[in-house]
């Protein structure tokens, strides 16, 4: 087995060069299998490919969310005669492969959820034992991406698991997206995951807690991602990702500000948007959050570097991440001004380029990307004033203006 | 001195027979004096007419906000040369007399922030050493609600100066209501309170911390009216209410599920309904929760009881007013169920009337008085369910059905 682990040590699988976009179901849907009283609300086929068509009229998946993925809750309680697993038939009676078909007949790549334990979280059969007939079930049903949660399971065994089920899905040469929970549950253990290890695996990792319908818990997210940042931020790139975990914008817990927030920190964290709400009820002025092409183009930068925080005083964060275009070695930046203040009133940030890092000498344009407001041209030492809603963001792109050098001022 | 206070053991100024209901600058506005170059935000005049006209015009004042209260930040740094209070003459040029009239022109009532001790929070001039030229000063200039708060005072003194400052606003002959900080700076300084006293003398009081613009500020204040509620709550009645502070729907941080668990709490609290958001910028689905008249007639009811948490478990809470009507002895109740879960969906909650101890045998009429559904005539050991959202309430009116007894089950 050693031997099989050296050889997978290098992700070589081509996908995610960057961050994933689509649905997910578990934080709005959950493990809802009561398809008799609540059949609107039950994780079944039928909640699924409601929200692939919507997914599709609605300019989602023109914006990048091309992904819908089943998580939890979607197997039987027992494997087949022959142990391969299989979908609850009451609430999947046409199969994974028929709703893998859907997916991909609308231009859509399909996701599944599975654990690298002896059970899910919920308690449906987990992979663990049947690795490699898993991966090739996933395959012959025309999975795109596997999310392998790590309930059930002992943290340190995630070190060969991991590798060794990705090392299998390679071996299907069916290329899969594959989502990993390995450091998060190594991190809850005390042990310190091997991230080099972890990046030659999987394309994204999820590093801390679930995330919960709360401003509370999108917050302690983005602090973990920022008092972490020198260990965590390095990792992102091309094909791997650090994964805050779903958009919960367009819920119950969030706030329109609050939503604007979390969606520009997901842009500075490169991370995967994965939303997970009603789509059928979402409110328009949400919808617009996600379907935001300014905040995806940075979420989506090429680049692939992670964002940080580069500045906390007062309740006041500024977070900053490299983007394209880059012009004489000089990057563009996303610049999020974040306010976790709750006193009512909005609060001003005053700052110049130049004290955030950005020193291009002819300047940036700078756009507001929600409220679409172009700044002009800002050289390094101008100052530069925004307002900031309590529990709000002002997310601005500040692009090099290509020219010579040197004329500024 | 000391025949003074016992002279003012009884407050007698027939005000607040409901709580009050109003609109207040302070949680949305605060002290921002910059009038040059915030102009339509800064605490001015013109700020307190433009909310009237709104509040007027938009049938908030008919629905019951009959209150304008001008908060901190009103004053000039000094007092006239006769020793007098005076409002800033920059921000309000034509003077707080011409403000009260242009209030009660409108057909509403007018209110005013000062501070027993030497300064206001903010640092303005407080009252005292001049309780009796104040409260003459304010009947002079036409004010009909006080807010007392109490920075840059002893909380030891306020058992003797809250009292005066009522007797010397009751020596005007100009109806007054009093609201007061006293208990909260009291709590928090390690003395219990003289809710005796505080009853006798004020018509509204502060328990506990000033709001934030967060749900968990707003869980926090719930929770100390729950916990506390044998102290607290045999306190309010008519003309004499607990405060739990501002309503901040139609701000920053609450979602749309939350602003309505405020709004429903609020009622269920008998709580003054005094908002503090911006009236011209506030978005429509807001608005209706603040002008929903169901739950305005809960928060209004005459009979004044407040309500009391009767279930909490697993994040699920259930809290019941006793309201009109009354029949046979039995009250009417109206109910509310709260979540504070976090898991993205909705919980199921399952009771009998009688689990809630409404028992009257001829049972209850029930409406859901946010969606309006009507679900009848609902027995006392029918099981009644409710689907809750996380971090948002149903709130239920159960009413007593008159008829002939001993009908039922």
């Amino acid at each position: 087995l050693l031997g099989v682990c050296g050889s997978v040590s290098s992700l070589e699988n081509g996908m995610a060069r960057t961050p994933p976009m689509g649905w997910l179901s578990w934080q709005r849907f959950r493990c809802n299998t009561d398809c008799v009283n609540d059949p609107h609300h039950c994780i079944s086929e039928s909640l699924f490919m409601q929200m692939a068509d919507i997914i599709v009229n609605e300019g989602y998946r023109d914006l990048g969310y091309q992904l819908v993925s089943v998580d939890d809750c979607w197997l039987s309680r027992e494997r087949d005669t022959r142990g391969r697993l299989q979908a609850d038939p009451h609430r999947f009676p046409s199969g994974i492969p028929a709703l893998s078909d859907y997916m991909h007949k609308r231009g859509l790549s399909f996701g599944i959820y599975e654990d690298y334990g002896n059970y899910t979280c919920a308690g449906y059969p987990g992979i663990l034992g049947h690795l490699e007939i898993d991966a090739f079930t996933f395959a012959e049903w025309g999975v795109d991406y596997v999310k392998l949660d790590g309930c059930y399971s002992h943290p340190t065994d995630m070190d060969r698991g991991y590798p060794l089920f990705g090392y299998y899905l390679n071996q299907t040469q069916r290329p899969m997206v594959y989502s990993c929970s390995w450091p998060v549950y190594q991190t809850y253990s005390g042990l310190t995951p091997n991230y080099t290890s972890i990046i030659n695996t999987c394309n994204l990792w999820r590093n801390f807690d679930d995330i919960q319908d709360s401003w509370e818990s999108v917050q302690r997210i983005i602090d973990y991602y920022g008092d972490n940042q020198q260990v965590i931020v390095p990792n992102a790139g091309p094909g791997h990702w650090n994964d805050p975990d779903m958009l919960i914008i367009g819920n119950f817990g969030l706030s329109y500000e609050q939503s604007k927030s979390q969606m520009a920190m997901w842009a500075i964290f490169a991370a995967p948007l994965l939303m997970s709400v009603d789509l059928r009820t979402i409110r328009p002025e949400f919808k617009a959050i996600l379907q935001n092409k300014g905040v995806i183009a940075v979420n989506q930068d090429p680049l692939g570097i992670q964002g940080k925080r580069i500045y906390k005083d007062k309740g006041i964060e500024i977070w900053a991440r490299p983007i394209t275009p880059v012009f004489q070695g000089h990057y563009s930046y996303a610049i999020a001004f974040l306010n976790r203040r709750t006193d009512g009133t909005p609060s001003e940030v005053s700052v110049t380029l130049r004290e955030l890092g950005l020193a291009y000498p002819n300047g940036y344009g700078i756009t507001d990307l929600f409220d679409g407001v172009h700044y002009g041209t800002v050289l390094p030492d101008k100052r530069f004033k925004v307002d900031v809603n309590p529990s709000g963001v002002v997310l601005v792109r500040c692009q090099v203006i290509k020219g010579s050098a040197g004329a500024a001022r």
